[in-house]
């Protein structure tokens, strides 16, 4: 099988930055995260004010550079894009990410009328196009970013993204989870390369196993569909949709020139096609961390251990509401607790409301420890939280894991819920100690390979959703075998 | 007009907390937070083992006490509270608040039994029950705390709740928003005292111009939909329900032994009443800081400022989504952009992203200030962040939100939106900084008077629910009227 056209484009032997600068603008802006990264191919600042650029030797234009170039990166104006290219063909340049915005997406006729003729001479000059109105690449093992201060570290998930501050956001919020990209690419207008070239790359690519997109419009809907319902039975795809309102329809034209379609139609189709909607960024991010973590799961019997009080009850409220089953607890377990001398053998249930315990050798641990080795439940939730009363010993967030013992829980699919802790407005030094504790705690979970949730909603959702994705995966399955 | 019976109660001049010790259980886990606020009556440790307990003079028991108690904390075991109330029968004790649990809520007969004896006794001492198995009161403002590090300032919301841990999560969470409470009751199993009559005692509480609450279940039904209504047309009364679907009904009965209703029932119950329904504790501090901070809004068309890119875009359909109108930047708008030499005068929408900007002599501030003066809008998100450029300059919390100059957007009304940033994993100094910025903007958004929100959707479901109340409101006034 011939490679995907877009693998040589991510493996660029050089890059020019066209627009690059010593003075703080977008340029350099591209050009910093290449050196901080070490970008291990050549590096060339084009520009014809300066003969030196962050230390690098700087060319007038990208047809004066000596070497082979097969990227460009653009950040000059929209009108010195077509020289641009001309100079590009000459050095036989694969490929330009068009950062270069102020094309379709400002609605005005000349604007539009160029960006035609630049997608035009590129496809005579066999240049492919990133965008324009777009962020480019994002791939850490190949040492390429577009802002600073992006992980260096790789993972496996994959994003493509019409939006470039989409892609710096969810980047963001993944990291806190523990969550590291293959590559992240944002598109813009998509006016060569579009959303079904970039899913279908990440179909093939064998660096990625989920895949994660924010598409605000569709170019080719028959092509669409037909390669996002190919990629999702082969790994799970999860899609934000802007522009779904009358509103978000308005904004997407001015954003990225896009013409969204209906709200229903676009939902028939990403169920039909078996991929994963999410309404939100930081909803991707939470349905991304339980795919990225957690195994197939296909049954929806919840067991949920550690809450306290009111918090319990909502927990037992949101699981259902999500489409979990919160089981009764089982007779057997009853019957453990009671051999083991529990005093609320008879009384706790499913959620285990921990605080009623007054027996004080057994802990949430435990519960769901038992809650593991019993064949009824098919996934947990540890809810778990630190008691802050005074004077309590400090622990650290790797000593306040420990009494979970979540490594024990074979592998049975666990996800953790910790509710974020507050400042109380006074400057109390037990809550801030709380507060920095559940950072820790939720960095250390997604390094335990516990897909960490801020409230039991949202990581009942990510569970029902991961639920949907596998049953409806393994019905289809079930279909093509008989 | 007397008042109402819980008036007295609440302003007690000695307390007696029977059980407390210094051995760190919860007997002296009530004592201790009234030392540290400065409980301004009399404290009576109750302890036959003790002669002093907190460097304070302990007595055998309650009848023991020299002077006047008017209120009694018990935290004895569920076997003594009979004898205990003989005691406090003969010092003319007013109020028990019964911490001790153990009662229906186990299910067991036995417990039911006496729980029922408690009440019976206690009627007959004319001595009035708060709980049991609860936390009891939180008053600020008379320096009664239920638990250590409590906040001392005083505000305007009032709480109920079934759950005591309910009230430590959302006064913490309120505490962020700059949220204060006149009163907080922790009721229980609420035998005697009841979920009507803390709402009735808030209805006519001056101090309290926002009502929450938590509730498991209902005993009197017809009593709780007549209060709420009459309550709800004085002033917001937002309510969470615990135990909504079947196993959040189990997990009521071994809580509180609360008997919950079908969640239909409910959700009418409270929606004709005028009520609002929050579905967490999380939401209902959305709600409450909503209610506290904005004045009454009755129209939904909403202005967006400051996203960028593709959270714009999604700003629009998650604004849409909870209920909101975001309608078209209107003309006269476009008309002042173009009279400033603003570029894209005729391309920016609502939300105004303010990415798509190049001209630096206008920004969200002049934004906002321009939508706050149309009268087109009713309302007004900012939607502000940092962009965290590396080498940016540091700037403090007020110098960041003085940008916005969120003061001088008149009396339209505002909420803000900005999304909590994360750790990168690496620890990186500039997103260590940003994160603290956005706590520290947080706070002062609080202090400013602006309700805060960590995402759009959040601060639209806010936004709605409040437009839905004070809408349903104005047209009882008209039906009153007509």
């Amino acid at each position: 099988m011939a490679d995907h056209p877009l693998e040589e484009i991510l493996h660029p032997r050089a890059i020019a930055v066209v627009g690059a600068s010593d003075s703080g603008g977008r340029g350099s802006g591209f050009l910093s995260p290449l050196i901080e990264l070490d970008f291990p191919g050549q590096l060339y600042p084009v520009n014809p004010k300066y003969s030196e650029v962050m230390g690098l030797k700087a060319y007038p234009s990208v047809k004066d550079i000596p070497g082979v170039v097969d990227y460009v990166i653009s950040s000059v104006p929209a009108s010195q894009v077509l020289g641009m290219i001309r100079d590009a063909a000459e050095k036989n340049v694969k490929a330009i990410h068009l950062y270069t915005a102020r094309f379709s997406e400002t609605g005005r006729k000349e604007a539009a009328d160029l960006e035609r003729e630049i997608l035009r001479q590129a496809k005579l000059a066999n240049i492919r196009l990133i965008g324009p109105n777009c962020m480019g690449v994002y791939y850490p093992a190949q040492r390429i970013a577009f802002s600073s201060g992006m992980p260096r570290e790789s993972g496996s998930i994959g994003l493509a993204s019409q939006s470039g501050s989409a892609i710096h956001e969810i980047v963001d919020l993944a990291a806190q989870r523990g969550l590291r990209f293959s590559k992240a690419i944002s598109y813009g207008n998509a006016i060569d390369f579009n959303e079904s070239d970039y899913l279908d790359y990440f179909a093939q690519d064998a660096q990625t196993d989920v895949v994660l997109m924010y598409i605000e419009g569709v170019r080719q809907g028959r092509r669409f569909y037909d390669t996002l319902r190919r990629t999702a039975t082969r790994k799970p795809v999860i899609i934000v949709k802007g522009g779904r309102g009358q509103a978000g329809t308005r904004a997407t034209a001015s954003h990225t020139a896009s013409l969204a379609g209906s709200t229903q139609v676009w939902e028939t189709v990403v169920r039909q096609a078996g991929a994963v909607s999410a309404r939100h960024l930081a909803e991707l991010v939470d349905f991304a961390a339980a795919f990225h973590f957690l195994p197939p799961v296909s049954g929806r019997r919840v067991g949920v251990a550690g809450g306290a009080g009111g918090s319990s009850v909502l927990a037992a409220d949101l699981c259902e509401e999500a489409g979990l089953n919160v089981i009764p607890l089982p007779q057997e377990i009853r019957q453990e607790l009671k051999a083991r001398g529990s005093e609320i053998w008879d009384w706790i249930g499913n959620p285990a409301d921990m605080s009623i315990r007054i027996d004080r050798d057994w802990d949430t641990g435990d519960m769901l420890k038992i809650m593991a080795d019993h064949p009824s439940f098919d996934l947990l939730i540890a809810y778990i939280h630190a008691h802050f009363h005074r004077g309590q010993k400090r622990v650290s967030a790797q000593e306040f894991l420990n009494q979970y013992r979540l490594r024990e829980l074979g592998n049975k699919p666990l996800l953790a819920v910790m509710e974020e802790r507050g400042q109380s407005g006074n400057e109390d030094p037990e809550h801030a100690w709380a507060k920095q504790l559940t950072e820790d705690v939720k960095a250390s979970l997604g390094d335990a390979g516990v897909p960490y949730y801020p409230s039991i909603e949202r990581a009942a959702e990510a569970a029902a959703r991961l639920i949907d994705y596998y049953q409806r995966r393994q019905s289809q399955q079930r279909h093509a075998a008989s």
